[in-house]
């Protein structure tokens, strides 16, 4: 079970070249939902690869303009997913067609919406916004999981794992676990998640702090962060002297925007990228902080595969709820209430909170999505 | 489901060499149950690879002379499938025994019978002429499918996909998918199945042709084949100058055969071979139009295989029916009325094709099928 | 379905080294419940390896002194598994704790009690002496199969197979298949199985024996062993000249401990030894057996996996009873029986086997094993 009326991230845009390279077309799996994406003159296109003539995926066809052919039978779709030529037919039936999904991007990040279309809002997206901008430098990354996302949500939702299996990475210190966080319920229009503030003072600094500025005594530490559904966190952190520290004047502060789509009910595509600001440090920090994420990520995969193995053996195991599990507490309820939600009727006209909105959070220009068209036999 | 009350084909009679080298016993599974096949002195044996002690596999013990002996624990069995000897025991308890099926080869297919033993008729038997005829040249092929079979028969019987999947190998024009083929019922006595024809007109050779006859101008080509139950393609084909082709005389004929044995539903052996006529091309032509097919072969692999993955992934799913799918429609529906027809009774003594028949599609000497040996325990 | 009021082996005692090496902690799956081994100051520590927290495994975390630490969010438990510390929290819940497993090592073999605590009893340990005692030699061995254990039990139940399965190895001649086993029920208290005793005369001498003593003439053998729940044989085997061969003298004389874990329904850890006294042979002899004794259980391993791949494709097979069955028959409904009693509610007060002994079978000062701890969320 998944919420359904949200964007998903399905892949960076550089996965997604103008130019196919060697014919591939990009496809990957969202919500059990295969998924063909290409960009035509107008945009990114995103149709259920799986051809309605006999299931055959489409990503193994190719592009004839803005145009995609299945590779079997040779029939051909146009970017709203209607079938317009049956080779051997006068014309192509009616009602031969596949899903289109609305998708659109924004700042690196390529969203399908997996709902209803109609309520395809650009105003959900997140504000990733340092993925984009100038101003900022990172590396983008990718992990695939071959596990629930919500134990990588339940991750994500509770830093204090960083004492215990970041501890030569991101951590270094059981003060973050001896923390407490504040989890507060996002409340801007548009907006559905939590958001989770800690700090934990008079820690040494993390190696990865380190690369960006050589403090040489302890630090206070400080993450504040929007945990926003489906899966997506944005998040400032950073660290500055502390209070007896006279040796330091310099400060670090990164932003990160990691977001989870559920492949299957049992994998999980996760994409990621932690950002310093442009100017700091030389020129490998970029390269060297993404090979620092990716060796902490693998730490939490690791983790969290084993976790996952342990639960797959005891379908009965219940968790032990503990003070640090607020925020995923509170996260899984949500997730539960939207399901939920996308379970009424459209007609009973219930609370959405984009239709809330004033578009007030938007900070630029937004891009657009078109509207989807329906297609009965997809 | 699959029809029982057919031969299907177990092996080339090459993969079962009169003296097994270094002790291997020849075994296959066919509709899931693993059979082992062996010489005796008057001919194949089949019987059903698991000795009824224990369950361990029979291929795994050794012959001796023509009885086979289970390698756990040296149970002995005749070519009826009868127990003969445990060691340790005066006599064989009588009803110790596996179940033996009906088995026969002709022109290098060794066919084993899979429904009720005194149903079984060589007048069912394909008439796959060219693998064993001096007049043709082939080299024997065998590729095994993680795909349910039928949607390998949905590829056999419509050769629109030719134009796709095999663009570059065994195709080469859209216009084999723009033209219509004719579906007809086979009827000629202990038949089951359709005859397909199809003819193009103008079109460029295929990289195959050329082998054979190095045509300089545009062909006319043609395929006229049975697909007789279970999935056994019996096919000519061809091509000559194309109406305004004057600068070519030659033309190329070819003889296919080719079948399809479910080994569980979800996998599939395939047999097959494609022949000239003798004489025809330089010595290197068997095998080089071999690997054609090889490469051809493959491509039908790829795509089914990501077909099947689709399908998988959406049980609901249903096909979308195009005029071009006549012919695997039909097919569909004779597999699941023979499939009907297998559950009745047997003495009800319903219309069995092969019980209508004069013989009279018997152009050699028939192989012969030994009656078969009931086994309660098997 | 398992006998649980059982000892099981785990693991060797040299697995579970009193400094884990690179922070590694022991952890290996029994019945289907994964468990953390290590060794504290007061002996053996066995606990249940999930978190109680959210499932992580605890053989993941690391020792501290004879405490373990989660590694995912640092709860930390003692010996008796009780959480004892949650990092940001003044005390651990009363509640949060792992189960304890009873556990107890007796010759090198590490056991745990799957059963009620309160009926684990070190008299039901079985007589392993040839693996601790300074009179043996041998290499302790570890085998992981992919089979159901009830299979490799009806395999070390019957040996008529060392004529076929390990004709070059173990066995040797048919004599051995062609010999009655006397079965009878063993009586000792505490004691729950069966002893298999069988003899053969005038059959030459295995090529295992040849290393010990070259024989050159032939021989008669013998094999007397206990099979005991939940799966372990007991045996003395050896071989001496027969009736009529005067030109050797010497015997051999082999004694074997061998147990049968089960992982899960479908695996099963198979830990081994046969030894020989010591002061026989050269320095290479226990080398040189072990490497005889691992190629033949891979013959056994080759066929049970064969076996039970059959087996697989056809669940409603039943095995046909042959007398060379009479001690697996027998065994498979001791475990029936006793799988049967373990679902009876303790109160009854059940004649349990433990419950009747004197504890004569303590030939030697018997390991203890302390009372565990209920866990009630475990």
């Amino acid at each position: 079970m998944f919420v359904r009326n949200c964007w998903y991230v399905i892949a960076w845009d550089h996965e997604i070249p103008p130019e196919q390279a060697n014919g591939k077309i990009f496809t990957r799996t969202v919500l059990g939902e295969p998924i063909v994406v290409y960009r035509s003159a107008a945009g990114f296109v995103a149709l259920a690869d799986r051809c309605c003539h006999r299931g055959a995926p489409l990503s193994k066809g190719r592009l004839e303009g803005d145009n995609l052919r299945c590779g079997y039978h040779g029939l051909l779709f146009n970017p709203q997913g209607q079938c317009i030529e049956v080779p051997g037919m006068a014309s192509a039936p009616a009602k031969a067609c596949v899903k289109q999904y609305p998708v659109v991007s924004k700042n690196q990040w390529v969203f399908v919406w997996m709902g209803e279309p109609e309520k395809a809002d650009v105003a959900l997206l997140p504000d990733n916004y340092s993925s984009g901008s100038p101003e900022w430098r990172n590396v983008p990354g990718y992990l695939h999981y071959e596990t629930n996302y919500l134990l990588i949500c339940d991750n994500l939702l509770d830093f204090s794992h960083l004492s215990y299996v970041h501890e030569k990475t991101l951590g270094g210190s059981t003060a973050i676990a001896q923390s407490r966080a504040d989890v507060t319920e996002v409340s801007a229009p548009g907006q559905r998640g939590l958001r989770v503030q800690r700090q934990v003072s008079d820690v040494p600094p993390p190696p990865s702090y380190q690369r960006i500025h050589a403090f040489k005594g302890l630090i206070d530490r400080w993450w504040d962060y929007d945990f926003l559904l489906p899966g997506t966190l944005l998040m400032k952190s950073g660290g500055y002297p502390a209070k007896g520290n006279t040796v330091d004047t310099g400060e670090v502060e990164l932003h990160s925007c990691q977001t989870l789509t559920p492949e299957t009910e049992n994998s999980t595509h996760y994409f990621f990228q932690q950002g310093h600001r442009t100017g700091q440090g030389d020129s490998e920090l970029a390269a060297s902080m993404f090979q620092m994420l990716i060796r902490a990520f693998d730490e939490d995969k690791d983790m969290i595969g084993a976790q996952s193995a342990r639960l797959a053996l005891a379908p009965d195991f219940k968790m032990f709820p503990l003070h640090l599990d607020s925020a995923l507490t509170r996260f899984r309820r949500l997730v539960d209430r939207e399901i939920e939600r996308d379970s009424l009727p459209m007609s009973t006209g219930h609370d959405h909170p984009a239709g809330d909105g004033d578009g007030q959070n938007h900070d630029k220009p937004s891009p657009s999505v078109a509207p989807a068209r329906a297609c009965a036999t997809a």
